[in-house]
């Protein structure tokens, strides 16, 4: 465990930010110390569980890789002058590069560069993980500046035997079923695609108060932490009953789910019940994207949905020093934020009950549950939440059942069966 | 059995809507002389079986109410003027009002009336069957023009120990199997919620002629009424299997079918299947609105869909004094009837056969099926009538699986299928 | 077996519409000699299977008729000019005229007589193949200039005890589940409806090579022929496990596919995937059009579809003088075969995989079979096919399952799976 146990009121969109804004200078990779940085970060707001899986242990089909940690890099021209700079962007060394420490005209250097022609005056974001090789990358209108050379190129890394990092929070609940949200804590300075998913996930799992369901919380780099993850769970992930993988989950564009393999899993269904009161797209199962790709391979299957806003390489800044602190915004954290909560809310909420008066309409009247004065020609949304519960309580469906078939949010009708509950109408079904 | 045997030629829309006028006075509730009057004039048109159940059973989870009676109401103003008057429109009494014989300011009565403000010029209907009180209802302009009063407040009415009544009429048929057409009998003088439906059922009934199923019209009060004639009958409704609430029979507006809480019952497929060659709408189910609440509660769950013109609260004029004899009209009444006609037609008609000759086509030219000169590029829908029913004859295909995949009438499909049957190339199924 | 054996290169459009042109003016009937001719020049490029069935013998619910042949025919007018002669047009006379030599003025004349009132330049085709009379097809325009006669009529016809003949062309595959291509091969000169099928049909035929089915090709009268074939095959037809109707596959429409009787066959899906790419249409099962109608006949209900340009009755100039060499285009029927050849692709091409690495993604990189530079936002289509397969590949998920739910070319997943073969990723399942 690291960090303070801390649960607390619901982080607002502003507070987001500023944990978003805290972990954005942090230079991550799939392994190395900007990830421990960034989870020492996080642990100041949630307990975690931190793991460290040593280089070279094999994890389903992959071996942990070598450490990654950099100090410095750096093209210099001949005045002295840092023409790309690592201490202002991390973006500018692709990730993963082996030192250097060379000097070389600008035809030698240029292999080694990488840039967005398309978009002068962006940097893109590259990493080479299981390549040996060394990069900078730089925006088309730096590249154009630059004359023959001859630079001074350095990159100042070391890659060696270490580990890789993860972690884990977990909130108990009353049943050992779990809800996992899984979020990458791999990419460096990337505002959108990896911090807004980290922070609205602090914020959900400070949010939770004995919820029904255990949660799991998982910050673990792209790819390869999921596959250690599973590989070191391979025996628990039974209990995993519904799973989110979270990223672009700041950006203003509309809020995008996409479903799981099993294409209409509990989560699917949730999901998009919640969505379809809001601007939202909705995206089929591919096997491409975050580590959904992971979590619902043919072997594990897991119903694992993915949401975000603007979904995977789907807005011009994805990958790019675009994604910065300005594409994220309070309000869409804040808005993201609500609609997970209202997912979670159905899945923890959802029960299947059955009707104890199911011949003909139980008197709803005579118990104080429906309005006495007859004929009038508009229904409160209650009561009808209370016919269609009543109504489609036969043992085979459950409240979420009965939200897609009644059109009414689950709120109501979870209040619906809560009061019927409460006349010893309905009882749950084991 | 109340009233003369008759069945005679198909009822007019003037003839449905001289009915309609008939009932159109009676002061009808959920009890009491209003519905003995009712059924009175339908027994005229069909021999009824009339029950009367005491004010005390328990039927299902309700209890049969007392009995409500009324004479006279009005508002005398200081003048002796009735301002308020019950024998110009029984929908100026709140149904199951109380007696009360007083004197009282407009201040003191006006919790006691009920007006529509957003429609001033009628009068609104209200009831309160189970919660003893007792109003008035009237047009906003009414109560606009009221002064201080005193007035004089008669309701002069008897709620007693008597009987609910309702009535039955059944049409045997070949087969034990039932149709059954339901409609409520418990508003007063609304003429198209409630009258135009009991006209097109006793039109239809009088239709009848050695039908195979057989048919059981219902008359009874709605809710109440409807949960009485269950528990009745709880071991015979297994025999019901198809049914029908009857209701907004004869307004303006195109034909609407709201389906059963099956969803895909034979009487469900029967009625798109005929409404789609006509202008309608197709509602999903809910529990709400007439009586297929009760017959689709989930302890008995039976095949009940709902056929209206404009569905149960859709229109202005929905219980108030605007649903009139000048709301419903004779060309309305008879399309509803002809629609009603067609869909218990399908399920009367429908039957699974099996190709006896199912290798290939059969000759359908040597037995006089099928035009002799070839090579004509337009083919006739009798010919295209018996390939279908031909090909899908399989036995597990009856006459509306082939009329909806085929897209052909079900009547051309009912012709094909006898011509088929008359050559010996069909057989009829167990 | 006639004509050599030859398998070549794929034929183009402007060969297919070289043999559609030499099959033109022959007169094809359901039987006679036209067919054997016909038969005689598609065994110049097919080694051909020839079947002469004797007339009388029973076909399933038929009978196979006398054999009809036709020397000349002709209405000559008083000056001895032939108004109407069977030597410009086989279409002049009714199929299967019984022969007749007489004088007779026009009035007597007119209920033999075939036009097109609303398509005054075209002559129509007309056939009475099981009712024994004679008549002659003109254009209207034709019958609006003669005179009241007297006229010579002429059929120089024989209807006598023969034969009906069809042939068979078998490819063997790796395996003895068949593919089965049928045409007909009765209609005279019609060029679409009958001409452009047998063309594409051989171009399929002669660019097979050792595929995996063994393909199926039957050219023979329509319905009778299939008839026959389907009678003489009872115990055989349970290898077909893919067929197809080909007509009308050369004219300047798009291409149409009508499903078979089941609906959701692999031919249905196959056909389905390779005209999504294509402007096309799709048409429902219906028990009418070419000889699927006896293929899918329930007591056979075999696999299949039927692959058509504009389909069966659909153009103005169907069955009529219009479908000449000139509506069928070289362009149209080379679009047609690679339709079909694609469509017959998936089909040889479908596989079921066993995934061996299901738990998390494989690492392709480290196979050689993903780029190593990550990061970058474009994601390769054959990366994705490799995803795509990994991830279904669960023994359950066919190659065109997979095409079905990534949406990606099917030819593309059969390489991805190809490359993964060879890495040892998948296995193919029993």
């Amino acid at each position: 465990m690291t960090g303070p146990k801390m649960t607390g009121p619901r982080m607002t969109g502003a507070k987001m930010h500023e944990l978003v804004a805290r972990l954005y200078p942090l230079c991550r990779s799939i392994t190395g110390d900007g990830v421990r940085a960034t989870l020492d970060v996080v642990g100041e707001h949630l307990p975690l569980t931190v793991h460290e899986v040593p280089t070279g242990t094999e994890v389903l089909d992959w071996t942990v890789p070598e450490e990654w940690n950099i100090r410095d890099a750096y093209i210099k021209d001949a005045s002295g002058r840092r023409v790309v700079d690592f201490r202002r962007s991390n973006l500018h060394v692709v990730g993963y590069s082996v030192p250097i420490s060379a000097t070389m005209t600008l035809d030698e250097l240029r292999p080694h560069l990488h840039t967005l022609p398309e978009q002068p005056e962006l940097v893109p974001y590259r990493t080479s993980y299981y390549a040996r090789t060394w990069g900078f990358c730089l925006s088309q209108n730096t590249l154009d500046a630059m004359g023959e050379g001859p630079y001074e190129v350095v990159i100042d890394s070391t890659l060696t035997a270490g580990h890789l990092t993860y972690a884990e929070h977990v909130v108990p609940g009353r049943s050992d079923d779990e809800i996992m949200i899984s979020c990458h804590v791999c990419h460096p300075s990337l505002a959108n695609d990896n911090l807004a998913g980290i922070a609205v996930a602090v914020a959900l799992a400070r949010s939770l108060d004995r919820p029904r369901h255990t949660y799991r919380f998982l910050f673990a780099p792209g790819t390869i932490g999921a596959i250690t993850w599973l590989s070191r769970n391979r025996d628990r992930v039974g209990r995993i009953k519904h799973g989110l993988t979270l990223a672009c989950a700041g950006d203003p564009g509309q809020l995008t789910y996409k479903r799981s393999r099993r294409d209409d899993a509990a989560i699917d269904r949730a999901a998009l019940h919640v969505l379809k009161g809001r601007s939202h797209r909705v995206l089929p199962f591919s096997p491409y994207g975050y580590d959904e790709r992971q979590f619902c391979s043919p072997g594990f299957d897991l119903p694992f949905g993915s949401l975000t806003r603007t979904p995977y390489a789907g807005y011009p800044e994805y990958h790019t020093s675009g994604d910065d602190l300005e594409f994220v915004t309070p309000a869409a954290l804040a808005d993201t934020l609500e609609a997970l909560q209202q997912i979670t809310g159905v899945l923890d909420g959802d029960r299947t009950y059955l009707n104890l008066s199911p011949y003909g309409e139980p008197q709803l009247g005579r118990r104080g549950l429906y309005g006495s004065l007859g004929g009038r020609s508009d229904t409160k949304q209650a009561q009808l939440a209370m016919l269609w519960v009543l109504n489609l309580s036969d043992g085979e469906h459950s409240l979420l059942d009965v939200a897609e078939r009644s059109d009414l949010p689950f709120a109501a009708l979870r209040e619906a069966a809560d009061a019927l509950l409460a006349a010893g109408l309905v009882k749950e079904t084991a």
